[in-house]
């Protein structure tokens, strides 16, 4: 758990929130995908909330993979479920996805996204963090969309 | 410049070149997909080596964004051909690029990857390092596919 928590704290630096002006979905449909990835992304930070390693296994492919920093990938959807719960469990907290772009193709879709959190290990302070993260989707035969290859880095420190 | 290079030398841990069992492409289509994205990190490889960020600008779409780890986004072709540049000058070299597996559709495509390099800076010994990446292409009007979203973080550091 220590290391679990080092890497979050590395990965984390207090990151800024700039905004900017991103580029938007050029159509109706990939609008429609924005708005299911979104709404996806608001369930993702209430099960991490929870520290529901299952829902939130639940929410990626069987064969997908995650790449944190300073680890090796992460294949399969319980194993990430259950990183994601040990990521909580290691103080990470109010996960904020905010979406900057969606551009689609078929069953696939990439995101382009930055995340905010507090970062609270070993009984510190709690700590601001951003990072910023690239996503792909993929749709299933009922039509949702699942999180399939999902990667992310900090943003720079705070000045 | 030495801030270029302590983020470089952040990010590229020195990293293990662990292989094992990449998903295949499934069709015909995707394998041909595979084999101009790994020419075109063979023409990536050669264009770095020279520091030739017009080259390096012209793999990759217009509006493209690239995610190096600890920085804001860096958005355009051309700035993205000045940041490989100055990546390279400030000491990054032996840039070598293993496709791990792509998915497509239509005309996106994403890519898994591995990458090794060495970094030598200010006259120290070169280190290996490594990292994993996620880009995903957009095939282009003549045919071609060009870097859309280029995302990359650290491979844990070697025991």
């Amino acid at each position: 758990m220590f290391r679990q928590t080092a890497v979050l704290l590395a990965l984390f630096v207090a990151g800024t929130s700039t905004s900017y002006a991103g580029s938007q979905p050029d159509d109706q449909g990939a609008r429609e995908v924005q708005t299911a990835i979104e709404a996806a992304n608001a369930r993702f930070s209430e099960a991490f909330a929870r520290g529901d390693a299952k829902a939130l296994a639940s929410m990626y492919t069987s064969d997908a993979i995650v790449f944190p920093p300073d680890s090796e990938m992460i294949r399969g959807n319980e194993a990430i479920g259950d990183f994601w719960k040990a990521t909580r469990n290691g103080g990470v907290r109010d996960v904020a996805l905010t979406t900057v772009e969606v551009g689609q193709s078929g069953d696939v879709a990439y995101e382009v996204g930055k995340v905010s959190l507090t970062v609270q290990a070993h009984g510190n302070e709690p700590t601001a963090a951003g990072a910023k993260y690239v996503v792909v989707w993929k749709r299933q035969a009922d039509g949702s969309w699942k999180l399939h290859r999902d990667i992310w880095n900090s943003l720079p420190a705070r000045k």
